[in-house]
């Protein structure tokens, strides 16, 4: 029996500290938490979501560990202070992100950020060596419900940030800039976020399902094969504001009435012809949204996905065609004024067998299965392998107040991203 | 010929300064005027409706007359100083009010202030003997677009406002308190802006007719013989919020998809089954409104109008069968959290006979017709017989940017009602 098999065995015997992760994630949890709804709103370079990364940080260095935050506002946790981005040898990232929607659940992203610290924490102090230097990482902004840009940390670590405003401003109009600086940031060095080509040797992230698949079947831990691609329209409807009492219907081009009949398009092409997995109407803005005016405008979503970007495009075919038919109908001129497309991604299937033989090896039964959110990973595929691995979400719900895994399954998933590591940054190549 | 008969025929060749008014409806429309859409926005006790206010108790003064702030906040001037709401002689009252939608135009409520201030300025400076005392009237907060009771000022002034909450608040939870106070207000005070019974003889609204139906036929002068019936139904749908991307499409209970159906069901019922006049959903909230969330909640607003009153209850009955339907339906939950409703409500038969009579006499073509709007003077109707005069909006079109009137009407229409007055408060109860 060599040395090297010993090392083998002793870190495959390395177990993560269960305890102080749920711990973390409770206290994570109470950042940005709404007592009235139970849920948390802690959108991306908001008040809350500092304080969520000053969190992280301090945790990060209690730990003996070195948080350090580039300037997209990624915060990156290292077992020892090393300029940005550079190592002597490639870095195996885990992560996620520590943001959320308005009103969501305590786990969608900070979960995947604290299993990640936690890998790097028990892989700190165990002593054990590693090819690839373990790294733990909180994109920042991946939700994009206050800044409009998701993903914003993981595109900008992959240098897909290209097209930016002069001046990025949020929802309310307030700098970008300004919000950035103050979770450490600096717009004016953006590319100095990326990571150099080669530097990354994978890429690893931990997440709740968000759906009910795992539920449903009784798997505990779920081995993502592709994240779904999807394609988001943000349509303007012109109509004609006018006074609700004395307009005559047959004189009207209600804005909302065209809206309405769009809510239900979306509907019908992914339930009744299933031209595409799922669509979904989320956001919807009328003006002047007063009961006494008929709607002279609406700002509207409908986001469509498909792991099949085959099948994707023929929705939006479809529904280009239907909004046409309603512009007609309604009097209203409806335009397609952005759009956001990502194609559907595929995680690397060598990365994927290792999840598999890890969640073998703990006695947890998994089961492969599509992403139907999209995450931060879909971005680091630009630049690396990834791996995603899933655990339940109680009744198939995310970006709710009722998002919840149970505790072991939390514990679980954290089990399958050390060895994941393990194997992938460990001792020997062929582990 | 008698001294009454040269008073009558000297008082009935009294004439308004018509450029005196157009200069004030400009000057007062630039108050709250947004350049980038052309439209006004001076919501009820905003800063910008301040500035209104002070605008008219300015020229006010400045003509010689006396403004005065009654404890809702109403503007009431007089051509001496008296008592708050006391005189020796009955009132004959005009007025209108000068707060705005978001967004609105710059004739709604505005003008019928100015035209009051003009007639009761000409008749003040012209010394003419009147049996009752002319008063101009600027209600407070007629449209309810930021603190949520429409007509306030004039249910104040008819001791209408009954079931006031402990503290009401405007739509973003600043206490009505504070803003009644810095308008001149008092609200611990408000039972004395109700007028006495008897004390006021008449009151007399001059507005913009906000529909097509003047322009349409050529009438210069629209009769109101009676005010719309309107009932607003508030609705709350509850459904179940969800990750847009991971949430199959039948495990949804999407509140949206729901407010789509009762949209179009609304439009239904007046535009085919025609139970009602109108019928228009202007204001929609989903929650929590993001193009990634399946929205949870649907907050929106029903408005039925019809001049029968059963015709307007039969809507109602039919649409509220159509959103049990559409709950069930669509696994949702709906519930009507709020209820207005306004009776429709008659104009003076012998006020109407005397703005015809005023028309005739000017020689500008009239029709009667019922006003799809609702008005302060519905609510001027509990106290004291009512009479309307509406002039022709161009294009029909009102609350927008674009609402506007000709010069030359809205000088004709302040001459009907300083007739109108004339006769009402004239020196001879028979002229």
């Amino acid at each position: 029996m060599s040395h090297t098999v010993v090392e083998r065995a002793s870190s495959l015997a390395l177990d993560i500290d269960a305890e102080r992760l749920l711990r973390r994630i409770e206290e994570l949890g109470r950042i940005g938490a709404d007592p009235a709804t139970g849920g948390i709103t802690r959108t991306g370079f908001s008040a809350a979501d500092r304080e969520a990364r000053a969190y992280l940080m301090d945790e990060a260095r209690a730990a003996g560990l070195f948080p350090a935050v580039d300037a997209a506002g990624n915060i990156v946790v290292r077992r020892r202070h090393t300029g940005q981005h550079t190592a002597d040898r490639q870095v195996l990232m885990m992560g996620s992100h520590l943001d959320t929607v308005v009103d969501g659940g305590r786990l969608d992203g900070a979960y995947g950020v604290l299993a990640a610290l936690e890998v790097l924490q028990t892989l700190v102090e165990s002593g054990v060596g590693l090819r690839h230097e373990p790294v733990a990482v909180a994109f920042a902004n991946e939700e994009g419900a206050l800044f409009p840009q998701p993903f914003w940390g993981s595109m900008a670590a992959a240098g897909r940030i290209t097209d930016l405003p002069e001046e990025p401003c949020d929802h309310q109009g307030r700098p970008l800039r300004n919000a950035l600086r103050l979770a450490g940031g600096d717009l004016d060095a953006l590319g100095s976020a990326c990571w150099p080509e080669q530097s990354v040797a994978a890429y690893l992230e931990l997440h709740v399902e968000q759906g009910p698949v795992l539920e449903r079947s009784g798997s505990r831990i779920g081995v993502v094969e592709a994240i779904t691609g999807r394609i988001v329209l943000t349509l303007e409807i012109q109509g004609a504001a006018g006074h609700s009492g004395t307009t005559p219907m047959d004189a009207r081009c209600d804005a909302l009435g065209a809206a309405a009949r769009v809510v239900l398009a979306a509907e019908h092409i992914a339930r009744q012809r299933k031209l595409c997995r799922v669509a979904t109407v989320g956001r919807l803005d009328p003006y002047p949204n007063t009961p006494n005016t008929i709607a002279g405008a609406v700002r509207m979503t409908v986001d469509l996905r498909d792991t099949d970007v085959w099948r994707a495009g023929d929705a939006e075919e479809t529904l280009r065609a239907m909004l046409h038919d309603i512009a007609e109908a309604t009097g209203t001129r409806i335009e397609v004024v952005a759009e956001t497309r990502s194609d559907p991604v595929f995680t690397d299937p060598r990365l994927r067998e290792t999840i598999v033989r890890s969640a073998d090896e703990l006695g947890l039964p998994h089961e492969k299965l599509p992403s139907g959110a999209g995450h931060d990973a879909q971005f680091m595929a630009g630049i690396t392998p990834i791996g995603m691995i899933f655990v339940p979400s109680i009744g198939g719900v995310s970006h709710v107040p009722q998002e919840n895994t149970a505790p072991e399954d939390l514990a679980a998933g954290a089990r399958v991203l050390l060895r994941t590591a393990l194997r992938t940054a460990g001792p020997q190549e062929t582990l």
